[in-house]
């Protein structure tokens, strides 16, 4: 049995996704962040760092979405989440989640919070040099789908995907969402017409894209 | 037989400490980043992102330290650089390799290329933010390792720690070091200890910390 704490959309989405995928048994604990909840202390105690999600294995609070999809795609092997370890699948799987985690999540954080950049605002250089970062991602993953695709593995769906799905979600008011890269679109439309996806959209409350 | 393409110093180090750790054979290509030489077409054909390091496993090129620590820890269980998967410490080595990745390496993307933030120099509040973003993570670390060290892990290095220390080792010409916190530096004194460190300094023609 699992626990998630989570928030709609955030960066749970892809844990909430693999769990879904997995059909393992879980609970789910709303973490209110427009209120702050992920600052209360019993919470604080869990996830030290404040922020969402958090799951618990087997009494074991533990964090970092690309981390937690590793951890769910190891202990269930059979839903086919990841290759197995020592194949040339692996060293993609690995490479992907590493890269997605580090040169987009990362990057949205300072998008979203220009206080982490210590202003209220972002002056328009800077938020058009974050959006040129962002868009470069897409340019770089619009090359490799579209020669090697549909999915980031070739013809089927891994974690990494989850992972992509939820990234590219974030981008939907962005001046130029992933969407429209076609390769991209294809993507998302492939993830969208899953069952886990439409039962999160359910589950979460979520609607549009 | 792996060919590592590095730079001195750079995210290379800690995949070059991990083959001096597994004591795998591996030849060194250099990548002068001075010269630009990681946008040469050759080298990316290897890289498109035009970034070092790359890999070469069995002939294929892979990216990312993070991940590429991961693959080497993978392929060589008897080197001990990760727990076995399914154990408690494997998840929190995937945690630690994924938080590193995420809250230091990216931030100290936007610390060393201010043009990342569309601007030749930082703004005194920026600069001031960004320090301030990589020394919290300095606070958590040694929150975390004055209680549960001196390694990530507990009482036995792996692939994490090397990620550590090569990202503490950047901040050495930072306002406060991250030697600065004792249980961070205990880490590092652990880690230029090892053969493996010394082995790197000579053959990366490094000095100093």
């Amino acid at each position: 049995m699992y626990t998630l704490y989570y928030s709609p959309g955030t960066a749970s989405m892809a844990v909430h996704l693999a769990l879904l995928e997995i059909g393992a048994p879980y609970q789910l604990v709303t973490v209110d962040i427009d209120t702050g909840a992920q600052h209360d202390p019993a919470y604080l105690k869990l996830n030290p760092l404040g922020k969402v999600p958090t799951l618990i294995i087997d009494g074991r609070p533990r964090t970092e979405s690309a981390a937690l999809l590793m951890m769910l795609a190891e202990r269930h092997p059979e839903a086919g989440l990841a290759p197995p370890p020592g194949s040339a699948e692996r060293e993609a799987w690995l490479q992907w989640i590493v890269y997605l985690s580090n040169a987009l999540a990362s990057t949205y954080r300072f998008w979203f919070y220009p206080a982490d950049l210590g202003a209220a605002e972002h002056s328009p250089l800077q938020r058009s040099a974050l959006q040129h970062k962002i868009e470069a991602v897409w340019d770089h993953l619009q090359s490799h789908l579209a020669a090697h695709g549909p999915y980031l593995l070739g013809r089927d769906i891994s974690a990494a995907d989850l992972l992509l799905a939820m990234l590219m979600r974030w981008s939907r008011n962005m001046p130029r969402p992933a969407t429209e890269w076609p390769a991209l679109k294809l993507l998302a439309d492939l993830l969208r017409a899953r069952p886990s996806w439409k039962k999160l959209y359910e589950l979460e409350g979520l609607s549009g894209w």
